[in-house]
């Protein structure tokens, strides 16, 4: 008798860190539901590369959530608020971003709590990283365990004692280890998209873009998307 | 010199609980921010009411988030499974209805701790209330203290010291009490909405209808919604 495979939902911006953690579902079993947003970011470039990544790794479902994080605003991303470039890796380490989005975090955990618990999916991917990362708020690992609260007392299924398991496989990590964790479970890095700016091609000058390069110079991998330039 | 009132964002569906919250906010000196869920439910006869009920309270600003938790299903209000009717008191007591949504509050909340955040405002109100209540694992006083820490640690204000205090007047309160307080808070509850079903009359019989009927009786108020038929 075969056993239905085990599902996770997978929170799929196409970066790198997301797409990361897409691969490491797969490998570990999981049939994957990626789950995306489309919520008034500067860019969709991101989200044709949620589409590619979520082919790739056979996602069973790939839902695109759509509503307007521009109707509160408060961040480079979803206002009329310059994207900050050319910081120093020393300037991207001090404090909160102007590229932080109110609440952005927890909106996108409850969408996925939502969709596995219907699902009957027993994890919930996110690909937060503390280190070499944005200085976000909510990708920190006590506002993951806090969520984790949430899903296990505000759910049907937590109340059941089946609480959906938010995993953070990349928390702890630096940028140069997801990128090498990500080639040892088969990513193609060509198809993700990090820069927060746009265009046909990464603009390099974005903290999105600095991180990124940092990580794949300090892994001594090449970068596929600036290589094609 | 004049000092600029406080904020605070609203939940407001439009139904007797969180209608009163909104008057309570405002009674107690709150510039209201209201924040209406267009999420696909079942019918939306719900933001008419939201939107009278914004008016009323002299709303600062009344934003209604589109999104579609249809993509989700999983249950009577954003799926094809049908509403129960005519459920005793003792059966509506027991367990989670099929009317839970998978998540929702959670993502309710998530969505007014941004708008918050973003416009400085210092509480969130939500019309919670665990007894008389649907039987909601989302409504629950333990779930709401699980998403205080999340706006605790999930953003910037809060690292700042400043979270967005999650303010949840009803939640040890009975249907009756509530029905009371809005009277004495001026709520007129003529504008308001509560029942699954819809249509230009409340159906009198879905739980919703149910637990606001008993509320009136016990409260020994007549509901203006039922004199009206």
């Amino acid at each position: 008798m075969s056993q239905a495979p085990k599902r996770a939902v997978v929170l799929l911006s196409g970066g790198l860190d997301s797409t990361t953690c897409a691969y490491l579902a797969r490998s570990e079993g999981f049939e994957v539901l990626a789950l995306s947003f489309d919520y008034g970011q500067r860019l969709k470039r991101e989200l044709v590369s949620a589409r590619k990544v979520a082919e790739a790794v056979e996602a069973s479902e790939h839902v695109i959530m759509t509503f307007d994080l521009r109707r509160f605003g408060g961040s480079a991303l979803t206002a009329d608020i310059p994207v900050p470039l050319g910081r120093t890796m020393h300037e991207i380490g001090e404090g909160i971003p102007v590229t932080y989005v109110p609440g952005r975090n927890a909106i996108f955990l409850s969408f996925g709590l939502s969709f596995a618990e219907a699902r009957g999916a027993e994890a919930l991917f996110i690909g937060v990283n503390a280190l070499d990362s944005s200085g976000y708020p909510d990708c920190r690992p006590e506002f993951i365990d806090a969520f984790q609260d949430v899903a296990r007392l505000g759910t049907r299924v937590g109340t059941q004692g089946q609480a959906v398991r938010i995993v953070t496989p990349l928390v702890a990590l630096t940028k140069a280890e997801i990128v090498k964790l990500g080639i040892a479970a088969g990513v193609d890095h060509s198809l993700t998209w990090s820069c927060y700016i746009g265009g046909d091609e990464p603009c390099g000058e974005c903290d999105a873009c600095l991180l990124r390069a940092k990580g794949f110079a300090d892994a001594a991998v090449v970068d596929p998307l600036v290589t094609r330039r």
